[in-house]
């Protein structure tokens, strides 16, 4: 077995915490990795652990005890969230994106996954503390972003569908109200989606009235579950009140306006 | 400005690195970041090249030039991905997750952001050399899959539509028959979804006939993009004659028997 010195273990070990984050690796894993004493191990942590600290990138979290390792929780800065945010918002002003009926092309960015990616580690940032079991999300174009958000939190990810599916089993479904243009739609889950009394968070592309957020929290009643957060990329200042009353909005949408060819949308800087 | 020490430096490049992989970060990016001559960096990233060596994590690609850099390339070896289809196949063999009908459950794992990654992983090494501009997927249960195998490859996600939606702009809609039940599906695109003369990969969670890939290369042909490549995580061996020539299947599903309570499952350990 080659023998791997400090430099290079303490770069294997951001690699590994860096690719699964919030999972527990003891520190037997590491000393059969590198065939090196738990002393150096610790040594070795501890300079991963200032290391991630100086850098801003999360926390490391050490474990003590017979069952015990270490953990990386990566979080984004107040002001880097502002910065990228800022960035998206540009990115969707541009008019090209203008749809006839006043709809916004987003789907090239939501899609991309280091967009993606640092929108769901904004939101694993904002419900670290809420010890999520799921993320949950509707189809289908609010699934990119949640399913990077449950790999920041290391969570499964549950997709509610739009239409029963003979291929889920015994099935759970549920009418909900669309708040703005209050159409009745249903939304179906498999009971074997989530285990009871789950903590999740909502994750989503876009909200106006907050129907189908509301849905969603409607379907968790029935699987006993408790909805601890909702993050929304995108929501409207209009209607007012929504039909949700806590969620976070990363960006607000004011208006598509297809006449003067203007979209007005801004980043919002009070998340964290 | 903190003055980093070589194995802080190595490190801080693996987590970079790791995050976003197959970009090309610059020489200058490091040198910023650390406040350190190019030729240290430049030692710092043979020393993580060689740690990805010999770690068997992929591969690190160095660029020389004024616009050169550096960027990792995470592949699998033969053996792990081996292993951990084998595990795979064993939790999907579980007769509780027969479904009458003649369906199996598999969204537990199919959602679950650790399998996805390792799956999209599994893909990636398999088509790094084609150089792929999109990974396409039909909605809805491949999209963690194909979303996992897009940010290992650091491409866009494209999620090809069942229905129209008006909030895309221009759409193109294209009839396909199911192989396996000979029905008429429709499948819509936005006309921004791809660049012209794009290469794809396409990714799926099933594949029976190879009508919905089959489907999905007959859009492709409509924006000019060429598939180089499809994978999907299950076939079944029959029927033989699949409506596409070239794919790699992970695992090979032979029958799912609710009379017996039997699912035969195998993993493809013919994938590299």
């Amino acid at each position: 077995m080659k023998k791997f010195n400090r430099k290079e273990r303490v770069a294997a070990i951001m690699n590994i915490l860096t690719e699964k984050t919030n999972h527990v690796f003891t520190y037997n894993y590491f000393t059969e990795m590198f065939g090196t004493a738990k002393s150096s191990i610790s040594e070795d942590i501890m300079i991963v652990k200032e290391l991630v600290q100086d850098l801003k990138l999360g926390k490391i979290i050490t474990i003590s005890g017979a069952s015990g390792g270490v953990k990386f929780i990566p979080t984004i800065s107040k002001e880097e969230a502002e910065k990228f945010l800022n960035d998206i918002s540009l990115k969707l002003r541009d008019n090209d994106r203008i749809i006839t009926g006043g709809f916004m092309y987003m789907t090239d960015l939501l899609y991309s996954p280091n967009v993606s990616y640092r929108i769901g580690r904004i939101f694993a940032t904002k419900y670290w503390d809420e010890n999520i079991d799921y993320v949950v999300t509707v189809e289908t174009k609010g699934i990119p972003l949640a399913m990077m958000t449950a790999k920041v939190l290391n969570v499964p990810l549950v997709i509610i569908r739009r239409n029963l599916k003979v291929t889920e089993g015994p099935t759970v479904s549920i009418n909900y109200v669309t708040g703005s243009t209050r159409k009745i739609q249903t939304m179906s889950l498999s009971r074997k989606a989530l285990k009871e009394n789950s903590k999740v968070l909502i994750i989503d592309d876009f909200m106006k009235a907050g129907g189908t957020a509301r849905g969603i929290k409607d379907m968790m009643n029935e699987f006993n579950a408790e909805v601890v957060g909702t993050g929304v990329l995108i929501s409207t200042p209009e209607p007012k009140e929504k039909l949700i009353k806590e969620y976070t909005a990363l960006l607000n949408l004011e208006s598509i306006n297809d006449l003067n060819n203007e979209i007005r949308l801004t980043p919002n800087n009070d998340i964290f």
